[in-house]
This record gives structure tokens, C-alpha cells and sequence, in this order.
């Protein structure tokens, strides 16, 4: 029963932005998710158990290459709009414009541990040449606050839970909503987490595919804005916030040819998406976001004595900052529409959205 | 005939976004413009004579204090979101996070000339403090292409043109659209040029405004997003550009007291602010941002010994933010509303957005 | 038996950079140590067994208050002089400028478990605030690579080495050389590690203490320059590389009151002071620079409502700026001046530089 | 009579630092300049007449490419050690990686002048082009303040001075000292002024050049260290500054191909260059750095569809790091030992540094 397509359904069968109607520009790849751009895949280890409520976190892997190929670098930028949450490996990527290994998304207090897990499977992966070479890793996490409903002091992630996400890194539907670590996150005051999207266009004569995955854990139900829409306003019930608590990491991938500087134009672009969502980028909000492209691979590290970099001209570029605009506000939509409503921590309870009801209010 | 009121009618009697009822938020000061912030005004001088049509151009300055007062510092950060053009005076302003004097706004071609004069109106004014103490300026002046409308090659721009701008800088009702540097503006395809727009609000006990001032000559009329409503796509006629050739260059004023690591913060909000008109920042685009706060004046310079600050706690800011983005969106729309069609260099025609027309695809 | 004078000897009775009667400029604090500035404090743990050679690491904690005020921000200021390492935090530092917490540092592939045991730490003393409140923390974990004397693919660094390093923390004179996490340290060749050193002046007629610590790992052997001799040349025997691997990480702490705009110029000072030690910023190197004050103390998490700064003028920063160049530079020797030879990992051994020759070199 | 090398003589016939036989390390190009980079051409106009003692200034063009050629962009990066100045141009370098036009460097209140002067000079040049393509100019204008022995006030520079300064630029030899933009420098209260050098090096198994021109304008007395030695304490006479006031422009040209985001790299080592020389980079110092590679030209404006690039592997950086803090260090002595005595504005008199004083200073 084929009714649930990718780019309209989740996987759990939930329409997505797409499948409800909603006017959303732009022509989304075949899932309409990160993973449309080849070789990229994603993983997830949720822990949400009702048995268990006061835990609801998780971790995500995004795997940029192959699990084969991962010690081979991807051309990166990165931008920080509002520096409230972390994202470990930017010193590099600014200076080199480039790293290595899986991209972990986990919760605030758990990112140490995604850090030293993502070491632990590079180095359970690569060690000979690692070793060979004197090779050493700067692995990129970054994370998101979820302690509204997760015990976050419990520090519940464990190195076994990130190594089984990174493992589980797959191509195909992304899993959206409560899943990995966006498992616990609560975006415009209703419950958020992971979301994805997805352009394809042409730019410079060439077909390109940028992605985007969001761990969307910010805003207030006032600021709330749909395809333009100030809906917050009319969606007032059970809030949670009196003042923003969350964050959001976007990652954008794609396989177009870019210089690191240019990636690093990509990256600033996600600030725009998450504005069209209606928030202000917050003070309380670690609104970090990451460009990669797989293209130009140097090959497995060290790096080699040349480098040969091919790219698109600035000047062909718009269509690519419209498709990041665009992918980042969707995948946030999705993230939302995906998730399940949970209760967790002390009892505390988050709303999902009423995708039907917000529907009939943009359709309005 | 007091009918036009300044928040909702530009001088020149037009109305303005509030005007037209277009469904804004927040709460504007009383001009809804950057000269609500006590001490700022703004002064102009416009080249725009339909005799000699090949020169639309002109020169906007904004006085962050009283002109004897020039010599102290305010205290102020910029943000860059697309490089594509220049503000001088930002390696001092990142560095001690303030700046001194006027801030000139001209064409591309003429910035080198408002920099000149900016020194001389400044020399004029201050030459025997200057001389005892032995100080340099480091003026602030930014600019936007007006190679379209204007001889921009022509370099039409004279050092008294921008004496004439300083002089005449006022506080009261700012002259919106084909005015100062705005001249020769084109916005989304439409004529663009100066807009202005400010907010109220209470900040951590403290009554506080924010306004802001644009030289607004960007986007392409497909991207055109006016209250959430892609707009651009129904008014399709009469378009410029294959390419977006222009830049958006922001002045936000505030009496909040600020640290300068916060005003960056504000000027980092401009890019959502102008992410809501529909933009991406293109790449030919120069979107450079500037905040300052006329809070905590450490009095003429040189610098005191020791520096006192007051500001407003981070986790209050966000209602301040908020006010930027909005400010800057309603700025854009002044600046299109308050514009003529305009005929310039080479014949080129540009027409003006209709205000009437706008309301009612705003209000389906 | 008081003949070793902390500024003058370390700890293990071994005669640091002035012991030797190098001719260093400036004059130190009582301890020539980042203990100087009143409040801060320094613990080590170090995993160094002759009987198993192939460990040779650590961690080293800086607290920058007492430990039951680390929920009260310090400003803080950070630099990235060449990003081949990690500073986690910094992008709230970048953001705020201020952060707070213990500073760990360690090996790069153990720098995961430093965060997640300060995460541990702070939460464990801090818990009913941090629920009350709902905070969270973005704790600064800094690294370099000790991978050629350090099995550091064996990641031996445990949560419980961290917490004991940070527990240990204690005022008085720093133990240098191979100790905490400069224990497998390389520094231009010879063996490297912990360093520390300091300044008192007078600002703006204020007495300040400026201390720096380093985790000195940088450096081939022929860019050795000491008190501007370029002595490397004339000491060859028994290097290591054929290219640089290593980093410098330097943590600056002052009670000098600054605004974090300020304390990024302090932090940037310190690549003029690793400058002066001969290395170039090579590529390999993450030379990774952060400045504190523990002035202006806004009191514990969430931030206040309203701020108050004092703040030193801009003028009068000279003093300190080279008091930060001549700390960073002596600090550097005092950890080369303190380590012993070292045959660890894999039998590779690193000879320690030999003081008394060093001193004939300088001397001549 | 051809005693007086380029390398080791400048063409006053002075020795140079090399020609004074000051134990420089490195080897330089047959000029010692930053000419020996094919294509780069430097020119110079030099306003300075002892019947008119208050006038001591100029300007330096610098050409990156030949003059037909300088529509075609080349990659570039820049570095701002302390902001207290300017040069424009950086939001588009920051941004694209790149500029196009001269780059000039003058006195503070005439850096207006001379950015207007090189659009009037590109446009004269490239007027077909730039009309038929519709481009605009963001040229790179940067200064030092000559306040001391310059009427600064007057603004002197006129835009036909900074046009001949770019007409007459010419290989071989650079006039160093107080010529050009140098001419009224000051440079640790010695006169100060135009400076250049340069190193040949093998990186990735390719020849190439790095030169360095610096207009040196910085530094105190006291600070003074050549070749390591703090020989300012041992030159104490006729001082000028109570604080220091004055900045260091260095422009670092090279053949090889790099990256835009490599040669930011480059430019941030000319801190440590300028370091050597003692200076901590103070308060009053505009210390912005210029990196540029004439290699990898994508042709004249606009720029292509496609770009490719090649770059020497970041891990074969560090020679190239090194000779970019060496060929600063040495420019900074070549302005100095290059330069006359000076009586200027209000009859106040710098002193020429005592070249064989300052070897056998060195010596010893």
C-alpha cells in the first residue's frame, strides 16, 4: 500500500508538510530528505520507553560518506547565529574547511560522550592507518537541550548508544519526530525533534541535490510561523516556556561542487530558514548550523600534497542559499508534524501539533 | 490636516506599510522610524533632477548623537551576511565595539567620497580637540549599487553633497523612498531606496526603542514576500533583473544599554529581519548590519581610563531581537512604498510598487 | 628548605625559566603562576607508570573561582590562532562572553569524557539550582595530542581521572612539566607539558595579576628561538618529527576588570607570545587561545536581570597585552624547563631540553 | 657601478637589513621584495618637500596583476590583529575569497581619497566592460596615521596623486622608507615607512615566492627587538609617543595556489611577524593583514560559471607560514633602515634608526 510516499509520509505514516497540503516552495529530491544526496545516510538509538518516562533522549548520526569512507574528509563550513549550545569540530572547519567521521546530534549533557564514542568508531574503524599515519580526530557534535522532558542530569546516553546509531546509519526515509536526539525536544512549544528536507535544482548546468536535517528544539508558540503564517497566535493551548529554552542544529549536505568559504555562505543560510519559522533566533538558543559538500573528495587522510577543487561560481549560487533557505524552514515543519505527543520527565507533558488544524489555519 | 500621521504616512504623504493596514506586529514609536531613538536623526541630500535623468543618486546620513556630541563614541557590533559590499569602519568596531561621527549611506562608486567628506565635517567641527589629543577618525560609511538608474560611473557624488547630508540630519518624520542614498534604489525589482521604521518595548524593567534605517536595493521580484505572503509571484510585470544586482545595508539604533558583544547580536538579527521579505542574501548582494546603542556614552574621546556599562541581561534580549527583525522587515516595505517610478540613466525604467494593489494580495 | 622560590623553581626543585636566569622581561606574581589571580585554582591528574609505558597522559583542571561559586560566569574572550585542536565552549563564549564551569584539558581523544565528567561534576554540586532554574551547561574541554608518547587510541583518560583533577584543584604553586594533561606532551621536539607563568603592572592605575597557563605541545626543533635566539639550530640532537604534530592550548586569567570584547584582544595576544617561542602557527597545531577575568562577578546562573561592567579603558590595554605576550612566551619554557625525558608508547622516547645548555646559548 | 644589490641595498643606496649583514633566516628573491611575486608591481607618490615641512605624506599602489589584467579577480584573505584602522574591501574578501584593482595604502584622512581615485582609475581602464556587464568595485584601500609629522587635517592627498601612484607602478626594486603611504611613518619612534622583502621556497614540490610590502607605522621604543634582540632599551634617544599611535598594514602576495580560506591563514601569520619586531599589537595599532595568490586566475570579471582551483595541501603549509612571518619581520626592518630623518608638521623631528649601531647591537 504505496500511499505514503517519502516526501509526503513519514515513516511512521504521518503526513509530513508535503502530504498535508501545505504551500511549500521549491522541488524536494525523491525522499525529500538529506538523504537524497548520495552517499549521505542517517542513524538514530532513541530512549523512550513509557515504562520509563522521565527518560526521552536519544542520539542521531549523519554519516557525510560511506562507513568505509569516512576518514576521507568532506569540503565543510559551518555558521553560528546564536552560539547558546555547542558544536565540537568548528575550530578545523574554519580553519581547514574540512573533517572526517560521522556527525553526532545528541542532548547538552550527553555530548561528551557522543564525542568519545565517535572516536572510539573511527578508531575501532581506521586504526591501522590512523596509527600509520599519527592521524588524530575532531569529530563534529553537536547537541540540543531536551531537559524538560528527559532527566538530563541523569547524563542517560552511553557510548553503546552512539556506536548503534552511527552502525545503524542507513540511506532511504529518515525517521523524523521523537527519534535519536531529537527524541526529547519541544520546538515552538510543541513537540519538536528531528526533522529533514530536501532540493533539487540546477545550478551552474549541473543537477545538484542539497539536504537538510534539522534537530529543531526552539521557539515560542507566539512566534510560531507557517508557509507565512503567524499560527502560534491562534494555537495558544498548553504551553510550556515562559521564556525559550532550546536550540537548533541544522546540517545541510549536498554534492555540489563548493569551495569551503562558499559552504561557509551555505551554512549562514540556515539562519534565514529558521526566521521564516517565525523565531528571532534567541538568546537561549544554540542555533549552530553545518555545511558539507561530498564533492571535490580528497581521498582518506592525511591530505594530500595537492589539492584540486572544483566549484560552482558565486554568481550561480542563489538558486543553492534558496534551496538551504527553504529545506531548513521545511525540515523544522516536519519535525514538528512527525512528532508524537510525550509525556515525560516529572510528569511533564508536550503536545504535538495538529497537523489538520494547522493545515485549515494557513489554508485560511 | 494632520490626517498622516508619521508612523502611518511618509512625508510625503504616501502611505506607509502601517498605513495601508498591512498586518504588522509590535508596537512602533511614535514616528515609526530610527529617529524615535532620542538624539538620532537623519538628513539627506537627493541628485534626482528628471532634467538630467542619468543621475539618481544621493547620500543619507545618520547622526547617532547630536552633532556637537559627534565625538563620543556609541557603542555598537555589525554583521555581515553577505559580504557584497562595504561598510568602512568595521575592523575598529569588532575590535572595541564602538565608532565615532556620522554614518553616510551612498552609492557603490561615490563611498570613497562620503568617507572624505565625513573626515572634513568631522575636522571642521572638532579640529582643536583632535589636534591636542592627536586623534584619527575612523568614519563609518556603506553603500549600495545604484549602476542601474544612476551614472554610477559618473561619480556624481561631491564632497559637498555629503556635507550637505550632515548638516541637514534632523530629527522628526525621516524622508522614505528615492531620497538621500536612496535614490536610485531598486528593491525586488521594484524602485526601492530609503525606509525606516522603529519598535517600543520593555526590556528588563526598562522602556526602551529600537529603530532602523535601510538603503534597501535587493532581491528579485519572484523571492518578493510582503506579511508572509509570496506576493512577487502575482506581480509579475515590469522586472529588471536576471541576476539580483544590489545590496541591503541596515542601521539599527537603540537607547538600551548594550554591551558591544550584544549589539552584534543585534546586528546579526537584521538577516532574519530581511529573510521575511522573501530574500536569500544573494550573492551580488552586500548585507552588512550595524547597531549601536546611544546608552553608556563614555563622553569625547580619547577614551576614559575606565569604562562603565549597564546593560540588559542576555536572557532579555529576545524580545529586543524581535524588535530588529521586525523593524527591519517594515523598513523594506517603507522604503518600496514611499518610492516614485523612476526613469533614469540610459532610459531605464523602473517602476513602484502598488501600495493598493500589495494591500489586497496581503489580505486574501 | 625554602631555597626554590616558586617563581624560580617548580615544584619538583628543578630551576624553571628564571631559575635559570634567563633574561625574561616584565615582573612576575609571587607564584610566577595563573595562581597569582586571586580565586583561581589548578588540579592535575596524571596517568604516568613506568611501569606501563605506553600511558602517558592526563588532565588538567583550571578552576577560574572557587569551586562552590563555578555556577557565577567569568567573561571570557577566546582566539583561534590555527584550528587543529578543540575548544569546546566557545561558541557561547563567542556569543556572551562568559562561561562557566572548571576548564579541562587533556588529550584529544579523551576530550569527550573531560566534558562529560565536568557535565558530572557541576552537576553533582550544583543539581538543585541547575533544576530549579533549568540550566544547562557548555563546559570548556580543550585538547592536544600526545599520540606518539600515548597509546591515545586506547582513550585511557576515565571519568574519574577528570573529576579528580578537578576535585584536586588547589591555589599555590602549579606542578609543571609532564603532569595533568601535559603529561605526553612534545614541545618544539623536546619533551613538553604544563606550563605557567604571570605578570603583575598597573592599569589605569589599578594592580592587576595577568597568569597564563599552557598545555605546550607545539613545535619543530629548529623554529626553538628563546629569549630571541634561535637556539634550535644549535641544539639538533634526537628530534621527533619530520613535520610538526601537536598544539598549544593557552588559558589567560586576570582579575583585571574587561569587557569580552576586550578579552578576545587578550586572547589573540597569546599567538605573539607562542610567535616569540619560534613556531610559525604551524598547520598541524591547534594553537587555541582563551582569556578570562574574574572581575565584574554577576553573581551564580541565570543571568541577572540587568549587568553592570567595569571595565579598564581600551588606552591603557598595552601593559597587558604585552603582559599576555611575555606569560604566554615564558610559560611555554617553564613547561619544556620542567619535564622530564620520557620513554613511553610503542618505546619512543623524547628527551627533555637541557636547561643549563639552553641557558649557555641564550647567554652568548 | 651595481654594488648596491636589490636584495641587500635599497635604491638610495642604503643598506638594507641583509646589506647590514642582521642574521636574517630564510633565503629571499633576487629583489627582496614583494616584486619578486611575478606580476606584482608596486608605485609610489611621494608628498614630501622640505619648503613645505607641515605636508609629509603619500600613497603606495600596489598591483597584483598587470594593469591590463586587473579586471581578473585574485584569491585572497585577510587578517585584522587589532582593528584600530582600516582597509576596505574585506566584507567581499571575507565573503567570495577574492578582489579585483589596486590596492593602495595612504594616510588615515586621505584613505577616502584614494578609494574613489581607484574606481576612477578602473573605470577609466575597464569602462566598456564594466557597463556592458554591469559591475561594480569594492577596491582595497587601507592607511596608517601620520598625524605626528603630517598635516593630517589638510587631507593632502588628492585624487591625482593616488592616480599616478597606480600609474607608476613598476617591478623590480621597491623605494622603501619614507616613500609613498610610508612617508610620514613612525616606526618604534624611529622613523618608520614603506618596507618590503621576500622568501623563495620549495612547498609541494613547487618553487614559488612569498613577498611582504608593509607600511610600518607602529610600535614604542622600549618594545624594539631585531633578530630577538630587545635592542629598543639600548637605543633610548629622542622619542616621541608617551602611547603608541600608529598601525602596520602588511600586504603578503604569493605565487603559489592556495585557497581563499588558506590564504586567511596566511595573512594570520603576519601577526607573528610582527611580533618578532616586539610589539604586542597595542590599542592604537590598525595591524590588518592582506594575504593574495596571483595564481589560479578565473579571468576578468564576472567571474565564471565554473571555478577551479588548485592549492598545496595544508599539510605543506608551514614553509610557507614561516616565510610569511619572516619576509614581515624584515620588511619592518627595511622601512625603518631605509628611511631619512624627518622634520615635519609644527617642526616636530623623528630620528633615523642608526643602522650600524643597530648591527652592532645585534652583534653583541
Amino acid at each position: 500500500m504505496p500511499v505514503s510516499a517519502p516526501s509526503t509520509h513519514s515513516p511512521s505514516g504521518r503526513p509530513r508538510a508535503r502530504g498535508l497540503g501545505l504551500p511549500l516552495p521549491g522541488t524536494p529530491g525523491p525522499l525529500n530528505a538529506i538523504t537524497d544526496v548520495p552517499g549521505v545516510t542517517v542513524g538514530t538509538t532513541t530512549l523512550s520507553d513509557d515504562a520509563v518516562p522521565s527518560i526521552r533522549t536519544g542520539v542521531t548520526a549523519i554519516l557525510p560518506r560511506p562507513a568505509a569512507d569516512l576518514l576521507s574528509p568532506v569540503w565543510a563550513g559551518r555558521f553560528t547565529m546564536n552560539g547558546n549550545g555547542e558544536m565540537t569540530g568548528t575550530h578545523w572547519i574554519d580553519e581547514s574547511g574540512w573533517f572526517t567521521g560521522p556527525v553526532t546530534l545528541t542532548n547538552t549533557l550527553s555530548l561528551g560522550v557522543a564525542h568519545h564514542a565517535t572516536n572510539r568508531w573511527m578508531i575501532d574503524r581506521f586504526r591501522p592507518r590512523l596509527e600509520e599515519k599519527g592521524l588524530w580526530l575532531l569529530p563534529v557534535a553537536a547537541e540540543t537541550y531536551d531537559g524538560w522532558l528527559n532527566d538530563i542530569y541523569g547524563q542517560h546516553v552511553t557510548e553503546a548508544h552512539v556506536l548503534s546509531a552511527i552502525d545503524g546509519a542507513a540511506g532511504g526515509p529518515v525517521p523524523e519526530g521523537s527519534v535519536g536526539g531529537g527524541t526529547g525536544m519541544i520546538c515552538y512549544e510543541f513537540k519538536g525533534g528531528t526533522g529533514t528536507a530536501s532540493r533539487r535544482l540546477t545550478a551552474a548546468g549541473q543537477e545538484i541535490t542539497v539536504g537538510a536535517l534539522v534537530q529543531a528544539n526552539h521557539g515560542l508558540r507566539p512566534w510560531l510561523t507557517v508557509c507565512g503564517r503567524p499560527v502560534g497566535a491562534e494555537m495558544p493551548g498548553a504551553t510550556v516556556w515562559t521564556r525559550e529554552k532550546g536550540s537548533i542544529i541544522a546540517v545541510i549536505a549536498t554534492d555540489a561542487p563548493l569551495l569551503p568559504i562558499q559552504l561557509q555562505r551555505l551554512a549562514r543560510r540556515a539562519a534565514i530558514g529558521i526566521g521564516r519559522g517565525g523565531t528571532p533566533s534567541g538568546n537561549n538558543s544554540g542555533d549552530i548550523f553545518l555545511a558539507f559538500s561530498t564533492a571535490n573528495d580528497p581521498g582518506p587522510l592525511p591530505e594530500p600534497r595537492r589539492l584540486s577543487l572544483e566549484a560552482i561560481g558565486n554568481d550561480r549560487l542563489d538558486a543553492i542559499f534558496m534551496a538551504v533557505v527553504e529545506a531548513v524552514e521545511e525540515a523544522v515543519l516536519n519535525a514538528m508534524l512527525a512528532a508524537d505527543p510525550c509525556t515525560g520527565h516529572m510528569g511533564r507533558h508536550v503536545a504535538a501539533i495538529d497537523g489538520a488544524r494547522l493545515a485549515e489555519l494557513v489554508r485560511r
